[in-house]
């Protein structure tokens, strides 16, 4: 039945986790990590890790809380909110929380003690490492290798863009890596991959200076390169040649996360704004009443509504995915969806999430004029903080419209084929 | 808790309605009643009628279906689905459930026995008359008035823009009206208005020629004057002077129908311009495999999504008011909504759903070029007769922007203030 | 230098044909046109021929006007205000103009004395027919053929939503086809096609039924077949197998024509719109204090305003061009341009002139409410005229844009091959 | 006549201003500029000063360069393309030029010797301070006032988010002020302002911190406090209680100089971002055969030739005023415009420049993926800088539209009235 009720024990974990944020997370604690840049705070992380909501859905059993995707997405809304910028919430959470819990549904017991159950207390960090220099969304250009050497892989390549480079350098940890094990398939480029979780402390691997940008200052962003970086067979992560499906798997976990997190971006935007605009008064009367302003707020908060219950019905899929799957328990009648369908719904939240958060920012620097463009107020990091997970981190704009019209259209009509 | 299946009852229900339509609402079906213009053919409504889905929510013991809202509104997707001008859908359905429903409410057994019992099996017909030359969405522009004599009402005024004036004379019925029945307050115009059920017939009621328009043929638009009409207080609807609330539940319930209608438009648009795209090939590829053929699908659909889950979350929001109210059986636990939270919800459906549908068709239009213009496709009639609810009917796009931003921000912030 | 000033004589013929259509293409006549359909009203032609601007550029020598189509596009503007469906001002008068003109450059006298100089006046019908059924921007779908038999041409094949088949049948006159003389090339299907002018009362020329359409009534849309029809090499416009070239300059020519109309239709929908918002009160106040409004009317105006200093270059281009070749009087000093450098300003044009008609009609309905879907004012016919022109008449949208990108990018970046 | 032919002087101006930001403003020095912030490097406006083109239209008599503004607007455009943050062009080059030349018309010959000659050849800094913290663009909300007392006159008050604060302390210069001179009438609070030039060292002026803000950090902005500050009457610029008029001049000035800055912007952005997207393959194919990115190109492609043309019309008609007033020497037949229509034209441009340069940033971003929102491409300080001249440097997007609605429908229909 449809039903748009938070359960009881999700409204437990949605308070607790805010009332830690307002205490952790006041808004001169965020600006003072724009100021500052990177690595960020691990404390931060330490104190999310102790509530327990860091790969909130990794099983009692490994060390997590077991918790649900959609509790997850609430949970991630409310980070989203008290760091709008979402380096907290996207920058780290998510790909913490997509990728830790991924790599632990598929990784050998000696990654899960060294790794990730430390990262679910904050102490370490894992991250995510696809892109190269010549593909990020595109498989096909992907160059990095791994090859098979007795009980060895011995691993060669580069990755460019990775988020957290810095803070796993400082805090320990590593990255889920997709390289090639075996010959590329020009009309296959996706087969013949295999995923690794690469410690980033191993040998051969080298860790480049953080790219300066636009305002994803609390999170870095960088690069690595690997050579001959021996990890044994245990750094294997799911089967042999079939890195790209858990891989996909671990996107679907972490865009989910970030298109939540932009569901509180945008929240934070008007309780912040609408304030101002009832308040300040031009022309003799309150910038609210207005109707280009009123408007442009309405029209946001639709938006973000429409956000909420896209976000709210993709992660209950993914629920129903992994409860098909027998990895949470049933909740309801069955519901069957498919990978693909989970990603059709997967695709659209997060082409449509960080695109609405920014542009949230940006119509309430315009309300606040001068004042908006300044660092007195959390809009113009919102607007540039955002904007990362618009152009690209966890696959940008363009890609996800490519999915959506693949999942409806049909595999043949894919544009570049 | 969040969930999205549809029971099985529902999952009947759409499936009948289906049936129903694939047999009765074929395409030539509803491109003839375009071509022919009104009266909106009674066979039809006599059909849904007989399926118990006009005004599905009235109670069992009124001769209705006990439907709740979010039932019905799944049944106006399809019924919008097989006629996209949305003249079946909104123009006839969404008018008659909307306000047949909240007439049953609130009127004496007379009106009930005589005119909403017929309607229900598609042999009378209810609407609603409320907009004058005067004033549509500003109510103190209404000028008509209802004045007491003994048992009586007198009525006088002028109706214009009302939908089925031609439809109602021919099968006999009434409209919802709503008069002065006090002095208008100058900052509180909505008062002292009282609603009425005024049968069509009724001596000092004179109907004007339909207008022509721009392609809202299947259903008559038109007006009428009310020349010392006399009402017995049998045919007031709720009670004296209050007519402005029990007029803005009409509202609610007809909006939710049009918006839900507006999905099945969308969803019709994709159903029959996909496999066309997909076939038809210009410069030796299909128009699929354009990406700005496909991308735009791929946004109508995210946005056809968008807005149901926004109608089904309106329409669950309206069933929880009437379970308050003790109208509905609860279905879980309780979750309380004021007349206005759920008033915000339906205008953000009524903004964006007419709007989405009517963009669509335009769309849709465009991919099949030349072709997409004449009529022997849906959409050159999808796209004029959705119009038709963007412009105005049950209130125009900048009310319904209005309102949210209203209730966003607070009633001291309405622009005109 | 820099001038954004007409000339007086330019002054002058705006001034007189303003005068004219004052006279005979009041509302009411041209709401006539839209209910009664084609064929379009034959007086109204040959009133436009008696003022010399049916295919003004033609020049003087020719029984032409020889004026400069920066002048023509003036022209067209008014045009396009008096009758905002722009029926007369694309349907007709850019189709005669862009090709008539056309055709008269490249035919031989024969052609220019029956057929030419009685269009001239307004006493046949000169058009346009290349589209067939398996292709219409995509030239590699054309299937139509000429052999060469003689002095004689043996023409067979289809053409189809060809604008003006019923007035060419009920005038005489003939189209500008455009057909295979050779083999077709797959990496150049332009090339080998050769243009002629069709007598549409040629033997074996068949007239199909016009087609039904949205709103484009009062100019016909048809299409006709062609069996064994035999025309004298004095029919062929052009030289043999480079129709292509010809037909590119055609276009042009009618979609300057088309654009130029486009800024009059804006002009109308302000100076219709405009005084009602300012007169009509809503919530006490008029509706064009209210922003949402006015600012929409704002953006018409500032659109407008683009639209026509980007029609004034395209025309001054193409007025250059000709004055390189030595067909247009040179006014200033040499500024060279290339077709294509042409070619992409009449795209842009061609592109953003029908959006912007059709969306400024869209928007003025919406200001009136369900007045403004009633045929009691000029928007409803505008909004449906006009998107005719969207959707493919003289190019579809999309056919615009990728001319632009092509001549941006270059021609190896074309999105198909 | 209208003609597209810049002149052979224009020409000439226009190369040498590249040869020399080729030399000076290569993407490092500005790129250092937007790592170093402010106070913007004094050399760059020396040379600028140097050749003649801050404030280029300052007659030759006081020791201008005497161009015309369609000139300066060119040259605004190569300014604004080799420091596409404009920084350079709007922040500095814009406000000195607009307001420099504004106060060089009016000023006494002590302000022009002190002041605009040092300034003319870069040495000086010349600004507007025109912002309260109680009202911008609503002089209601100025309270800052200047009494009268003998031949001199005391001003007290606070003016905030003034443009180039620091430069103007470090190098010497003053700002352009309009403050009370008598009582604030309610229903005319323009009247009774005073403008006067204000020394940045005069005794009682207190310069405030720049703020911290998004990214226009090569030009600083701040506040200042005046205390009892005495000017002479020789800082008067214009007449008394008459300063509201030569505000409103000095802002036309400024606001065709960003608007043209904003050409360059979106001319470099695609400069730089064409050859990568053609260069650049993802799935086999250059990023520039995808339509998606193809079209949005051809759309900042089309929009920037519009606003080029705008800008060039806005620029000569300001030419044509200052022509009627004399100031300029005549061009071409006297064509007429009110100071209103002129400003309905500048507020056109200064709407959409800075809002079109911002966004084509951001698709460019969006286009280079994670590599675009990084400091190694020009996109990003390109998005941020312009954003400033979208949220209110010389007038906010707001007011922009509210004044081109007021001169299209008239003064009676402003929204706040």
């Amino acid at each position: 039945m449809f039903d748009f009720t938070p359960t009881e024990q999700q409204k437990l974990v949605v308070k607790s986790v805010k009332d830690w944020c307002e205490r952790n997370l006041p808004y001169e604690r965020v600006r003072k990590m724009d100021d500052k840049g990177h690595p960020y705070p691990k404390e931060i992380v330490q104190g999310l890790g102790g509530l327990g909501i860091i790969m909130g859905p990794v099983p009692v059993e490994h060390g997590g809380s077991g918790i649900d995707w959609q509790t997850q997405s609430l949970i991630a809304e409310i980070i989203g909110y008290y760091d709008p910028t979402i380096a907290t919430a996207a920058g780290l959470m998510a790909v913490e929380t997509g990728w830790g819990y991924t790599v632990d549904r598929y990784c050998s017991n000696t990654v899960r003690e060294k790794y990730i159950k430390p990262a679910l207390k904050g102490e370490k960090f894992v991250g995510i490492a696809t892109t190269e220099p010549t593909g990020g969304s595109d498989v096909a250009g992907f160059k990095s290798t791994a090859k098979r050497s007795g009980d060895e892989w011995i691993i060669n390549g580069e990755k460019t863009f990775i988020s957290g480079t810095e803070e796993c350098e400082k805090w320990g940890g590593g990255f889920w890596i997709n390289v090639r094990t075996g010959p590329i398939i020009p009309e296959a480029p996706h087969r013949n991959m295999t995923s690794f979780f690469l410690p980033i402390d191993a040998d051969g691997v080298e860790v480049q200076e953080p790219y300066k940008d636009a305002g994803r200052m609390a999170i870095s962003t960088g690069g690595f390169t690997m050579k001959d970086v021996k990890l044994s067979d245990e750094y294997r992560v799911g089967e042999v040649d079939k890195g790209f499906y858990a891989t996909m798997e671990g996107f679907d976990n972490a865009r989910i996360m970030i298109s939540a997190s932009c569901i509180g971006v945008i929240q934070r935007v008007l309780d912040d704004a609408l304030p101002y605009i009832k308040e300040r008064k031009v022309f003799g009367r309150p910038l609210a009443k207005f109707e280009a302003i009123q408007f442009e707020a309405a029209e946001i908060y639709m938006q973000m509504e429409a956000l909420r219950l896209m976000v709210q019905k993709s992660a209950w899929m993914q629920d129903k995915r992994y409860q098909e799957e027998g990895l949470l328990k049933k909740t309801s009648e069955a519901t069957t969806f498919t990978p693909t369908d989970v990603a059709k719904w997967i695709s659209m939240v997060k082409w449509i999430g960080p695109s609405l958060a920014c542009d949230a920012a940006y119509k309430a620097m315009i309300w606040f004029g001068a004042a908006g463009y300044t660092k007195e107020y959390v809009f113009e990091m919102a607007w540039r903080g955002n904007m990362s997970y618009v152009v690209g981190a966890e696959g940008g704009l363009n890609i996800q419209k490519i999915v959506v019209a693949r999942e409806l259209l049909g595999k043949e009509y894919i544009p570049y084929k």
